[in-house]
């Protein structure tokens, strides 16, 4: 059985815990029943030995395939991961999603993709990450007595993801609590109807209002304060004809959303702007995880 | 010439200072040129006399209007109201915006609809009233350098509104202030993914999302405690099958809306547990602002 889950970036600027896309960078895993329990890991992450002593995909695996099937068996996972760790872009919530959907193939139980979301909030309490990689396509998620309440809209085509990568995390639980703890009611309304403008605008398809609808005040600004050249970043793309460019999730990672035509010309000057960075031009997803026999 | 505005309901629950939707209820108003002024007024507001003095559409009215023509003309003004004021259904805003109009209409200047909603800001400064008046259907808006950024859907003939119209406002002003000046995090990214949610299921046409996406913890707890009986409208709407119930503006009506063909049944439940309030099913309006030679 092979699963493979793509990359998502969260937040999309004003749309904190709530909104989130999904990029066709994707993890894969093949799993087959073993005499002895073995891990082959490559691509991102495959040069850290500890992810094939304590990995947090079989950890989650075993967790739910015991429980499904009351007994202990041994298998041999071998990871293909596109997703970069610690970057912003999704790689745990694409690994708890894929987990529990492969325990379930292999146990042959069947799952829901909105059963994966809610077992999924156990391990990664905000929805804007696990919708996409699950669903796929622009999300917009709450959860509700402990269930995932999301809309999904499928991107089209015409338009791309350029991501730029930095040389270097910013830790999630350190970049939280640079957040204020309390926001005026003005500052609140700023994101409230930015996020409410994104999310029309990305169902209505009217993609020149997503300059202005991305706009954020709750956390990029105290966020890139650790890593000053993303507001310059952020600043090109823009002027560079992103139709959008937000921190993806907590960061590093820059995400920018342009027009196909444009992607390969606003990739050149990032590049040639931002050398030391890793910036990848990618197709936007609409499957989500994709479960294979 | 005659121009007819329709009432709106704003915020629709978290979607404070940002979501709005048009309900046909209309005020309309003809203008003459007349030798000399004079302002007869019926329907909503007729018994109040100080309206005839000072009424503040006739006042916008003239400013614009001396500006356009820099001459001073007098108007026989003939208004039929059936928006009430002070009710949270955007009577102001209906005001406020088809004076912007007939002013440019008679003084034969042309302007258009996003023109007439940024020279409405500088007598109301939240877009959420004046952009669903102006534009009809439910709106998103925000400001963004003086001027309204806002996206539209329309809303299909299925669905109708019924507004329940408390004997005695809440004062606007009054009512702010009850609010909490800060929210905390939490707090705030509730309303984000709410407003968020039910922009998605507005413009998706997933109007059983509507009830959960509906709900929120800024304003509408804080305002309906000087009117509790709200509380017991509220309830009752969504027990009866209301796909949505919010404090209309900042009150006192309660908004509500359904599917045309519950629409009769939860009025007459409505209408038995508070035979003292005015309970009305009205059509959604798509036109908004209309002009007629």
């Amino acid at each position: 059985m092979t699963i493979t889950v793509p990359a998502t970036s969260a937040n999309l600027g004003p749309g904190f815990d709530t909104l989130g896309l999904a990029i066709k960078m994707r993890n894969s895993v093949s799993i087959k029943p073993s005499k002895f329990h073995s891990v082959s890991l490559k691509g991102e992450g495959s040069k850290n030995n500890k992810l094939k002593d304590n990995n947090m995909f079989v950890n989650i695996f075993n967790d739910f395939y015991f429980n499904l099937s009351k007994r202990k068996s041994n298998f041999r996972f071998e990871f293909y991961n596109e997703v970069p760790l610690s970057r912003g872009l999704g790689s745990s919530s694409a690994v708890i999603t894929s987990a529990i959907a492969s325990a379930y193939a292999i146990a042959d139980v069947k799952i829901t993709k909105q059963q994966i979301l809610n077992l999924a909030l156990s391990y990664e309490p905000h929805p804007d990450n696990i919708a996409p990689a699950v669903l796929g396509g622009f999300t917009v998620s709450t959860v509700e007595n402990h269930e995932v309440k999301v809309l999904k809209k499928n991107l089209p085509y015409e338009l791309q993801s350029i991501v730029v990568i930095p040389n270097r995390p910013i830790s999630t639980a350190q970049s939280r609590k640079t957040l204020p703890v309390k926001y005026t009611k003005e500052e609140a309304i700023f994101n409230i109807s930015h996020s409410s403008l994104l999310t029309a605008a990305m169902f209505s398809e009217n993609w020149d209002m997503l300059k202005i609808a991305s706009a954020d005040i709750f956390h990029q600004q105290y966020r890139m304060k650790s890593m000053p050249e993303l507001f310059a970043v952020q600043k090109l793309a823009l002027e560079s004809g992103a139709l959008m460019s937000t921190l993806s999730g907590s960061g590093s990672t820059f995400f920018n959303l342009v027009h196909r035509s444009d992607a390969k010309n606003i990739c050149n000057i990032l590049r040639k702007a931002f050398p030391h960075f890793n910036i990848l031009i990618f197709d936007l997803d609409n499957d989500g995880l994709i479960t294979k026999a």
